[in-house]
């Protein structure tokens, strides 16, 4: 339904349209959420008018699960009594665990908390929270935090530099730095710190501090010890379906020349239909019915949502783990490499001991990751939903082309790692044998938009099919040009030093 | 389904439809704006349809002031008695205070000008023109012409350049080329230089040729002598609140790499909002109400526009001075600083006698900015926008991270003055004190894109949460790349003068 | 108003949005498609959906050439008998021609072929396929594979680089290569090269093998020898009139940096209406009105479309000849030059034997361009289409602005020129005399830079009013710091030879 029109037009239809909104005309609000609207209607307005906009304040669980199967959006086998029949409201979100929660403080005789987090969530969207578990985002904080060889990436963008006697120094990043660069997508770690007292309407009330707040980072950990934040993509306090499925969402953390799926997307052919008549779609039906409910697959057709055809056979089962339908892991780090194995990658060690999945020179560490076997059985999976608009000749031939990417952008990685190698081993520069940071000096990072900007962005052109994301736009004219400019400065630099 | 609906359905809802209309429906066109539209229609017709979908094509002055005030769209005390019962035409814009304008010519027996200016609509908008003359955008031609450093800057990016003698010379850029470049967005000069005569379809007739034209940048310089187009964000001939509200109009300016606010707030939470489920959004009502009529801000809602609650009590009022609600000027020239004091900054003289609002090695020049209570003031107002949809807790949270990034982001320009400064000293590059320009040779223009395009990008990418352009969208990583690439060239050019 | 609505409102409204749909809502379907139909409404439900959704599967040829001249979607004289009186169906285009078509094979009693060229859509829209073959684009794959500069820099592109000796080596690209990278936009070459037998729901099957395949570029060559692809624009297999006239369809090869005109218009004043308001127009009528179905144009509307006054008077002829228009090809190749007198290019010869039409300093290869009276032609034919809402005095202005610019561009890239003769001739780097390619090394490509990314996005900006892609995005700025640069790096490289 999409219901914009005139307050008139409205009042005029109303009977026809009721019949939506009626499944929680009726549903009853907890006391607690009443409490709590009371006073925020008027502190919090845009929050409150949001969350009457969203379905979770119109549906009781027990209506939710009350559904068939395939068109439910819980997945709880049983809730709390005290939640089953009441509308899901501030009270029931921001209560809820209040033991685990190290950020709970007492609020006008509640126990709240002010981070909402999957295992609250997971309440009523267990396999939904599981999925999430398993996927490579939930981990986003440690896999970069606690892989050394990343951590020092993470130094060398946000450490200050300072200049002197001919010489750059660098130092490490302060914590709110790293909050509103790296982590901002990747989630922060959000604790309690202190508690606050400050004048309010209601008089002189007490609030916790929180640190690394606010965040909504896909690998939050939080005041529970969850990791993770449903709201980067299910936006609160709509929690609206339409825009987890709508490109944007994605695009606050994958438009970036480090991972330009976004962009790839806009100027693909699915990118063009989706823009030029996707407002005609209808982006909240459960299941999603290619054909009927849209014409042209957003990122969530293929990469998360439960989508059947019209004669009602599921073509991909929902999922939140994202690389269920990915054989290959095209954000090369350093190479693009099969899928991991664990969403933890802080476990992984190449053999050379550094926490990486392929050697510096590109040989993949098999050990850690999917096998062809499950790399097979992934690509299948993604097929049966481009099949549904495409003939197997076309997906063959559009995956043949992938696959021949994937080689061509690692060996082109490749060509760059043998020349940084050879500036370390003439002394040009300091690497791994001098102990120094891979990542400090500028031909270690011409080395790295090598692979992470030109390799990536090559290879999410050819995954989605975007034009000139994989020539002109961050693509191959980029990689040539940059190791020509990596010789040309080595030859320089070496000249220099004689 | 696609739910649009065709001309039939207007037609017979239009009774349910018509109370918006009715405003003006019987309203009186002037007899001069007839004449206009007597021949425009057919010679003009896109001009002509746009002002017919407008607002000022159906409401009198007399019944825009009948509002109560916060639903005005005028604030003028009293207009002229001719002007007062007749809608906003054709003539009624293009042939006011015919006096004043340079650019005034007979026209069918009319004194008609071209371009119509602030001080024209001032008619029925004083206020608001007020209000626009104490905005930065106002001077946006003199800020630029008349301030020597960045004069300099313009004719190092738009004068063309010679190559020979292995050396390279530049050449004063004509105007053509200053008012299709810089002054596109800052405004040109417009002047009427003579009259040219052409046959046309009511046989000839003699029109001015005016230079500078076309402009609609924002502080252009009217041939009635005004500053400022409003027709920059207030498209012409529909005038369109909607359109003024829309984070596209800001776009036209705010995009590039020095001033990317439209890419920051296209990825970030906000504008995911916006692009996701903004389609259902009022942006006609005045004044605009929080949760109801939207329930994300655009870059109106937190710069501009008068925002209220539903309960009525006003979280912002209007204003057209766009620095009304910052304390930070994070556009940094050199620096970011406390924002000027004046909308003039060409007044503001540093203690080594340069035009800039900070020394070149970045203290500011307190003198001529906003002080700590002025900008306490202005973070306030901007933190009450903040609160209607986020907690305390949250917005501190926000702008303590925002306020580390302007001193963090201010050190990284620090540091890649003090490398400038050490070539300049060291003869590897002209600057100062050789009374060169500090813009035209390579290594200064790294200088400059450290600050105009790295920091930058940062500090939106901060203020409005678009995280990537903090980070690898140039951000972080540039500022860090930029600087060990300062350092290598300034090493090889060292060593090659030895 | 925003008519926007529910399907229950659809329903009630049913009989006065039938008229449309009604032309064909008896209109017979050949049995030829009913057989596709039969299987493929399951095994290709997002494909059979769209048609479904088209006016193709809704109008016989007959009835779409039973409108007036100017309301007419065909251009044919007559059509064969059997198609004349059913909906063009899956089999109407796929049995289209199959002796001409080397990719016919048997299917199910059918002779059918994957691929539907511009020959087969001529045999309902003749005039179009007639206009398009003169339109460079049909001529995209030739003139980059069969020019040998430019297939050198389609090589310098996509051959990968090895690094070995301190020194680089380019190999050959491979077809997968070239058909994921230039030729995606180019158009592959597509050919069946074998048969292969599947096993299907329906029992084992045969399909032809395609090689270049999967493709959509403007200029493919086609199993029946035809070149281009109509799908480019009118996507499959909706083939809306609306994604053709909307921006987004150029955007999939007009976004980069070598060709940024869909980013300069999202950023002029048209693309800020476009995106503003542009919700509520009328993409689907032809012809197209411009006040009452449209306020500002799209790219369709300068160059494609058939566009009309109110009053009935045709402002614009349709074209598929997209420099029918157009006077200046401001896509420098190398410079900025008047249109090629022939969709080839690969038939012009400069005074020094190179297939360019200027000679590497500038000079305009005049035998091959169209002359100065077919540019004040198309100009004046652009210029009826800015006259509908702009002034003459705005357009004369806007124009002389733009020819000013196209000057001032050729002018820094013949500088960036010099700059590279220069280094050639000293030996810094090996040219033409060397018959070294002129794309291989980092100085060539700083040149390459010059005109392909920053003189073409300066252009494209003055063209169309694009701000900022005209100075910091990719414009003035780029091309006066890469001449520094360039200098930079010669001084260098000489200086480290001695």
């Amino acid at each position: 339904m999409k219901p914009i029109v005139t307050s008139a037009l409205v009042a005029m239809l109303g009977m026809f349209l009721s019949a939506h909104a009626a499944v929680g005309a009726n549903a009853p609000i907890s006391k607690a959420t009443e409490a709590c609207l009371k006073c925020h209607r008027s502190m919090s307005p845009g929050i409150v008018a949001d969350w009457e906009r969203s379905r979770m304040s119109r549906v009781t669980p027990t209506a939710a699960k009350s559904m068939i199967r395939k068109k439910r959006r819980v997945s709880f086998d049983e809730v709390p009594r005290e939640l089953a029949r009441v509308v899901v409201g501030c009270a029931e979100c921001h209560t809820m665990n209040p033991k685990k929660h190290q950020d709970t403080f007492e609020h006008n005789g509640y126990q709240v908390h002010v981070v909402v987090t999957p295992e609250d969530c997971a309440t009523c969207h267990p396999v939904e929270r599981q999925q999430y578990q398993g996927n490579l985002m939930s981990h986003a904080y440690g896999n970069l935090q606690n892989n050394p060889v990343y951590r020092d990436l993470v130094d060398s963008v946000n450490g200050l530099q300072s200049f002197g006697d001919m010489k750059t120094t660098y130092r490490i990043p302060d914590h709110e730095t790293d909050a509103d660069s790296c982590f901002y997508c990747h989630g922060t770690v959000v604790k309690a710190t202190s508690m606050k007292t400050r004048d309010t309407e209601q008089g002189e009330m007490s609030f916790p501090v929180l640190s690394g707040w606010p965040n909504q980072g896909v690998g939050r950990i939080n005041p529970d010890g969850s990791k993770g934040a449903c709201s980067a993509c299910h936006t609160r306090h709509q929690f609206s379906i339409e825009m987890a499925r709508k490109p944007y969402t994605c695009s606050e953390c994958h438009k970036g020349p480090d991972v330009p799926a976004y962009k790839v997307y806009s100027v693909s052919k699915h990118g063009n239909i989706y823009s030029g008549v996707g407002k005609a779609w209808d982006y909240k039906a459960v299941p999603w019915t290619v054909g009927k409910d849209f014409t042209a697959p957003t990122c969530a057709t293929c990469h998360a949502s439960l989508v059947v055809s019209e004669e009602g056979e599921t073509l991909a089962e929902r999922t939140h783990q994202m690389n269920d339908r990915l054989s290959w892991r095209i954000f090369g780090l350093i190479y693009a490499h099969a899928h991991p194995d664990s969403p933890d990658t802080t476990i992984i060690k190449n053999k050379a001991g550094l926490p990486l999945p392929t050697e510096l020179t590109g040989e993949p560490v098999t050990a850690f990751l999917i096998d062809a076997k499950e790399q097979g059985k992934r690509a299948k999976t993604m097929r049966r939903v481009c099949l549904a608009c495409h003939s197997q000749g076309w997906v063959d031939g559009h995956f043949a082309r992938f696959e021949n990417t994937i080689k061509t952008t690692n060996e082109m990685t490749l060509t760059a790692t043998k020349l940084l190698l050879s500036a370390w081993e003439k002394g040009a520069a300091k690497g791994l044998a001098q102990k120094d940071s891979i990542f400090n000096e500028a031909i270690e990072k011409k080395w790295v938009e090598q692979w992470l900007f030109f390799a990536n962005s090559t290879r999410f052109a050819s995954a989605m099919a975007g034009g000139d994301y994989g020539v002109f736009a961050n693509g191959r004219w980029y990689m040539s040009r940059n190791i020509q400019e990596m010789c040309d400065w080595l030859e320089l630099k070496l000249k220099k030093r004689q």
